[in-house]
């Protein structure tokens, strides 16, 4: 008999409890406000095939190649132009979508039993991409525009016991669809430096805002104490993982050791079909599409809510961009026990429980409202305000 | 100023040895037989071009859309149906080439300390993917057969320090082109059980054979006791990153839940190009031809050393497939010495010691007949035995 002894880590690892959900709400007809699927309406398909045509056509060879670790010159030179903050292409390395970034600084900057900090809540695929490397996660206190100062101080521990960095995501944050104000930002750059604090900042929705721009990234007011991370999955397709990581040069070099080590290197055909895809102001023209769908979409939800959730007792916000809609159903209910009623209804959300690192708020669950229609979104509301009523007794 | 502690594992991570050699070769109008990228006349451009517009034309949406973890469903199934035993297509995980499968494996089944046996010599990005992990990486004694199975027993360990498992490459072996007789094969399946000792066998080059397939896959022999790694790099094309691994029951979850935390799934868009390229037999049809192009290089490999090389106490082996050569040096010469005297003649190759774990053998050094072309092989092999004879003072 083989004798599988699995490492210590493999039994902190577990399902992504989102993706056991989805499986739970696959049935027929059903509304899925759960997942954070981009509406397959914004994918430039006509563009990506325009674009196989040139990269196999004029450099098939090359495309089909192993390459550099690194990526693909012109697509790291096209990154790092379009920042706004002077970037050196050298400093930016090519990722197999952003969730491998967050996989690489896990292995560059934690030890077993490390502090590490996130926001409450938190994306839960950094809570996954950190848990093989063992850390203690910590929550840091956060309202409604980003993580608390003094509790960041609280939390930063000492000595050995010293955070290695704060996790955050500043833009219409996965799950709860807020984002940090400019002043806490300046706060907490100035804090973060102060304690000698690295940030790894986590920005794949920035360019998917509504009516204003966000405030600069964390990472544009102090490029060596911040790890950046983007993502062309939001404004082009997720389907062909593209990401990418900015790193300063204290840790660029174990960063893109650990990239040779993880996969070699990003698919150099991927590569190559968004930085043809991409050049000529492509996402200029393309981008303000997506931003002007899930807008609508989004006004679409808060009408829906309004409507149907008036009188009982449920609060929500009112993200400014992205993909997310944070709910908190009334006092005493627990989202998960919720769940059941709602996919009976034909409509599924994804409780907030499974964003919390610890002390979960039950009474939360985030919508989405970019996958679904507006006229879905009318209905999925609508189920979801009857399974609440359900619940409460009124149904 | 912001404080990078960096883990301790980051301390163990190099930057890969072979990319660093490739970086000192590359001047105008060097001959590399370094590197092992497989030839650009390999790669059927057409073919990706034509599924390209099928995929982009026919399931456009999906092929861009965020997917399952597990991997697309029509090519785990067509890579079930094409291994030499019978295989579940559920225990089928596509992997972003297969250097991410050596990654799954190590975060699933290594400790930090734990032991790792490996063969002597072993492929060298499998000791980059399993440091992070932090093993104690043990070789085991090998011949032209394979490994060792009096070593086998004597290094497996016992209790807490037993191996998690043997690495092994049993078909023309990268580094050193070997292939692992059938009555190896057995011999070390019959062993590893009797001792409860995992399997992991990486098969990347097994199609690649010359004259007659090579004997079965270990994992044929053992399904429960071996987790098999295949790849699409070296029969279609290196840059779309697409690997595999089947995994017994004991371990398949895990490697899954591995697989979602590091980059949550292999891009679909590769994934559908490779399922609709391969699709009716095209492999059947194409590997021959990559068959015999690599059986001509080799064989002007053989030639030229057996023209140049006479009577300077040079040994070779003859590789039956893949994509190298082993040669040993004379006595007392040191291929790491020898690498400048070849470079300096235009002519580039990898000192053998990168792939050993311990004890490195100096005298080696590996020969790739696949990039360069047969005329550039003579050219190369003239240059290479000029740089010995220049070493032995016979220049």
């Amino acid at each position: 008999m083989t004798n599988w002894t699995l490492a210590a880590r493999a039994a902190k690892m577990n399902p992504s409890v989102i993706r056991e959900i989805l499986k739970v709400t696959e049935k027929p007809g059903i509304i899925s406000l759960a997942g954070g699927l981009p509406s397959p309406k914004t994918f430039p398909v006509e563009a990506f095939a325009k674009a196989c045509e040139v990269v196999l056509g004029h450099d098939g060879a090359a495309a089909l190649q192993y390459a550099a670790s690194e990526g693909y010159a012109p697509l790291r030179q096209a990154i790092a132009e379009h920042l706004p903050w002077n970037v050196d292409p050298d400093q930016v390395l090519i990722t197999t979508g952003s969730q491998q970034a967050l996989d690489l600084i896990a292995k560059v900057l934690i030890d077993e039993d490390s502090r590490v900090l996130v926001e409450t809540p938190t994306y839960l695929g950094a809570l996954q991409a950190f848990t093989p490397m063992e850390p203690q996660v910590v929550s840091v206190a956060s309202d409604d525009e980003g993580v608390l100062i003094d509790d960041l101080a609280a939390k930063v521990g000492s000595g050995a016991g010293k955070a290695r960095f704060l996790y955050v995501l500043p833009n219409f944050q996965n799950p709860t669809g807020r984002t940090m104000s400019d002043a806490r930002r300046a706060a907490l750059v100035e804090k973060a430096a102060q304690l000698g604090l690295p940030l790894v900042e986590d920005n794949p929705y920035g360019d998917l805002w509504f009516d204003n721009p966000p405030p600069a990234p964390l990472t544009a007011r102090n490029p060596e104490g911040c790890i950046y991370m983007g993502s062309f999955s939001k404004v082009l397709a997720p389907g062909l993982r593209l990401g990418y990581v900015i790193a300063p040069k204290a840790v660029f070099p174990k960063l893109l050791q650990a990239k040779q080590a993880a996969d070699l290197h990003t698919p150099g055909f991927n590569q190559r079909m968004v930085a043809e895809v991409i050049k000529g102001g492509f996402l200029d023209r393309h981008v303000p599409t997506i931003r002007a769908l899930y807008k609508h979409q989004r006004d679409a939800m808060l009408e829906a809510l309004e409507r149907e959730m008036a009188g009982l007792g449920v609060e929500w916000n009112s993200p400014q961009g992205g993909m997310f809609l944070w709910l908190r159903l009334p006092q005493g209910m627990n989202a998960i026990e919720l769940l059941p009623e709602a996919v009976e209804r034909n409509v599924a959300f994804v409780p907030g429980a499974a964003f919390y690192a610890d002390n979960a708020d039950v009474r939360t669950l985030r919508l989405s409202f970019v996958t679904a229609s507006a006229a879905q979104i009318n209905t999925g509301i609508a189920a979801l305000a009857a399974a609440i009523r359900a619940r409460l007794g009124q149904g």
